[in-house]
């Protein structure tokens, strides 16, 4: 299990932060996926043998967001 | 039918504007509700013989947003 922090753009509300959660948190390998608004930040525990960062990255740009 | 335009504080993006437009436009008596982001406004077309503009004002604030 791997732990990555990601720097994500344009997430201003709770919405948006369930977006993200929820998005991320639906790909396989995905443990745990959470926003801290404030921070800009996007944290996941995955298993980098099943699921790579580009996978998560893109999960979060169909959402709508820049990921840093 | 009457239109009102309500000054909505707290709508930051897309997702926003989605939750109060299908809010607001599930009361009975709404032909249409229209978010302008930028503007912080939301404008309601009624039929004011069956929805109030209290009811209307709560639908908004259920939602978390401040009517001004």
């Amino acid at each position: 299990m791997e732990k990555q922090t990601f720097i994500v753009e344009g997430m201003s509300c709770n919405h948006c932060k369930n977006a993200v959660e929820t998005a991320v948190g639906a790909l396989p390998g995905v443990k745990t996926a959470e926003v801290d608004l404030a921070a800009k930040q996007l944290t996941v525990e995955f298993d980098a043998s099943i699921l790579s960062i580009a996978r998560i990255k893109s999960a979060i740009e169909e959402q709508g967001y820049d990921v840093a």
